[in-house]
């Protein structure tokens, strides 16, 4: 027998351990601005590999000791959230829709519900789905040693061991190690982020870790302690789990149960209270990816500390982030600066100041500018489209279809489409016509007729679409059918 | 008699002077990169004002004591010249074409030589196109001043008085006052671009001015002085000027003739050999619009001294230049910074290195970068067209097409067009049929017919053209008719 697969075989053996990651997709990232927007924030895209923050997360903990994982998204973004784990190769996840989004406690405390009903002494593990953990191996290592701990009704948090006295993270005092594992020590208290001063005095005791947000408990402990200490957001989260729906395949939570719900995270409703908590220090690299200039810290440096992202030219500068998501985006002579690029906002900043980003975002939503919380490129569940120009009395669209999938059956009262094919073969209904529209032809929709497109393809179908008409809103439109439970 | 008439009519019998503008219309300004660019420099953007800057030089001097102007350019920036002085309002103008870019003492010797034509004992006032002069009135007065001097056989220059110890100018040293007008005085030497040090000592001495580059002149002082320091220039682009030809409202001077001439500046060539130069010192803003920071000079600043132009959003920034011609452009916590924002590239520099731009811009075009040398928006002169977007088989242009006018009769062996009118109304030419397209029709053009369009409205045309084929050079193109001489 191959001795590596013996050793594998009775790793496997040993181990009775089976751990449920749960990953929270929560948050808008407006630190992350211009790229993160409400619309599609930072956790569905690549900021510090090739994949999503949120394709990396779910990929770090999957097979071996871990089930297929659950994800508790917003609603809004089920597709995408649905498309990225399909990209990453993730089969089985659970997608569990929030109505609204009701921060840490109500998401987990659904989670904890849902895989209840298939064993109450299943391990947790939670996870937000936008933190970067490049070492895959002793992360899982971590939530392994976590799970058993986690067995004696305790709820474990993962505490990265600190490297510099940082004040965007939260701190855990720790206390004596615990009887049952001494690599786990009890938590003594949460702190909150620290000024510079508290910053160098924490790190300076010795006794304190960053604040990671991973949690690992079983689902009885969760929910017992939930029951101790936020009894009413337990209830109104088991009400809403309750009237959940399937729909393709998604979990949708009952929306006016989950409306009722405080928002609340699992550090005020449970950790900062419970008599169980642990910690386990944890040594190896760690990002909450919360600001320019994490990514900055993350990112490969030049001689001159510069991190270049995209079509970046830089000329004399150090120490910069400089990030493209499209056009050439050039740097002269600037020093610690960050230059972020993206289809239709710009933003340079100091790296100094890559926490009051939102204050941008802020002065943007006042202003009620799109660039504040959405992207030009919005994805659906057939695809995706940009809008490539949009004038007075006429709109130019992208429009990228998957092999296979199908547009609702339509109509619209104020604009007529024209559409023309440039890469793959489109079918498209016209009233009561049926049309095979071919790479390089294109097809007029009046104002009013029912339109709808069809990929019959195996490659993706791109067409420009061109719309004129008096008003273009995407509302707009009224739908006669949709294999998306759009209509 | 209205007083203000009667004062208007002895003022213009009071001077005898008719003064003829030159402008000279060439450079690439690579230092206001990414705006400015080859295919379309800083002369023709409106960088200072809401004009662009050859059509305020063109403005300062119309009318009164002025003769129509005479603009020397570039045989490439035919049309977006005419177009401008069009749209400034400016009738009568002669065009002279370069086929090449040989400086401005070929360039200012063939206006010469085609005044001389006319009279000449007439008066030429030699300005660049890219200057940029707020008090037009002073401006004028200096140049009927100076044409008095320049009536006494003088090559005179406007000295400016310097405001500071400013290193991207040159300087001028004055002498004593002149005879024949006290105001202006002898011109003892030309000083190039000085370091810090000799700026400072320079403008200590009370002597000096900066050269401005407009100089005032008889044409045949500058021809006779031509002649004594540098007659193989004079010879050649007499050479030139002999093989010009008319070609629609454009004077265009012999290709190979010109080209064989040396490429030198005035200066170099005659004002710093005259025995006759003769400087008016004036006291007047005024700038090269040489570099980023110079614009910031200009703009008006708000109260920590940042110059914003289109659409911008600055948060605790000082003394900033930002400018955007397109998307959103966000600036936080940056100090003596410069970002601009075009449709396809960004700039983001520290004001201390505005002169270095052209590294950045040396760098793209050894990288063979379009965005070092072209625009997206190219004009011709039917109207102008964009590219949105370029994929792999097909691209997306907005076109523009003037009321009247007409594009070539055409044919491309590679691609295939669509054509959407969103407004306006179009006549198409496709092989023997003639189509009348409306707004919100489309028209397919398939690969290899014969097709024109034509705008026959009182309004603007827009069309939103798609393109799909193997190849989508602009240079897969046979021309088979071309009303503007093209073909």
């Amino acid at each position: 027998m191959d001795l590596d697969l013996e050793a594998e075989l009775s790793r496997h053996t040993a181990k009775s351990v089976v751990i449920v990651p749960v990953i929270l997709s929560g948050g808008s990232g407006t630190r992350l601005w211009p790229v993160s927007r409400e619309s599609f924030p930072k956790q569905f895209w690549p900021l510090a590999s090739g994949k999503s923050l949120i394709a990396d997360t779910v990929l770090r903990t999957l097979g071996g000791e871990f089930a297929p994982p659950m994800v508790v998204c917003n609603e809004a973004h089920r597709f995408m959230v649905a498309e990225q784990l399909r990209e990453a190769g993730v089969t089985g996840a659970r997608i569990v829709l929030e109505p609204v989004g009701r921060n840490s406690a109500p998401a987990i405390a659904a989670a904890a519900l849902i895989v209840a009903q298939d064993d109450p002494q299943a391990v947790i593990c939670m996870m937000a789905a936008d933190a970067a953990i490049p070492d895959s191996t002793a992360l899982r290592h971590a939530l392994i040693a976590a799970a058993e701990v986690a067995h004696s009704n305790k709820v474990v948090t993962l505490g990265m061991k600190p490297t510099k006295p940082e004040t965007g993270f939260g701190y855990i005092e720790m206390g004596a190690p615990l009887a049952e594992m001494a690599e786990a020590h009890t938590l003594l208290r949460f702190i909150e982020k620290p000024d510079p001063d508290l910053a160098e005095t924490l790190i300076a005791s010795g006794k304190v870790l960053w604040n990671s947000g991973i949690f690992v408990f079983t689902v009885s402990t969760l929910l017992e302690e939930l029951q101790a200490h936020a009894p009413h957001v337990l209830a109104t989260v088991r009400r809403a789990v309750d009237a959940r729906t399937g729909d393709l395949d998604f979990i949708r939570l009952g929306r006016e149960e989950f409306a009722a719900c405080p928002n609340i995270s699992l550090d005020y409703a449970v950790a900062e209270h419970t008599t169980r908590a642990a910690v386990l220090p944890v040594d190896f690299a760690w990002s909450d990816v919360g600001s320019w200039s994490a990514l900055w810290d993350l990112g490969e440096k030049d001689n001159a500390g510069n991190v270049a992202v995209g079509d970046v030219v830089i000329e004399d500068a150090s120490n910069c982030y400089v990030r493209s998501d499209g056009m050439l985006a050039t740097v002269l002579g600037l020093e610690d600066a960050i230059l972020v690029v993206t289809e239709d906002a710009v933003l340079a900043a100091h790296q100094d100041r890559a926490q009051d980003v939102k204050k941008i975002v802020e002065r943007l939503k006042a202003q009620k500018r799109p660039e504040a919380t959405t992207h030009n490129l919005s994805y659906r569940p057939w695809g995706h489209y940009e809008v490539l120009i949009l004038g007075d009395r006429f709109q130019v669209k992208r429009i990228v279809v998957k092999p296979g999938e199908k547009l609702s059956l339509q109509s619209h009262f104020h604009r007529a489409e024209h559409w023309v094919v440039v890469e793959g073969t489109a079918i498209v209904t016209r009233d009561t016509d049926e049309v095979f529209v071919r790479e390089n032809e294109s097809i007029y929709l009046p104002l009013g007729c029912r339109h709808r497109l069809y990929n019959p393809g195996r490659i993706s179908l791109t067409l420009i679409e061109v719309q004129s008409g008096a008003y273009l809103g995407e509302d707009d439109i009224v739908r006669y059918e949709d294999t998306y439970g759009r209509s």
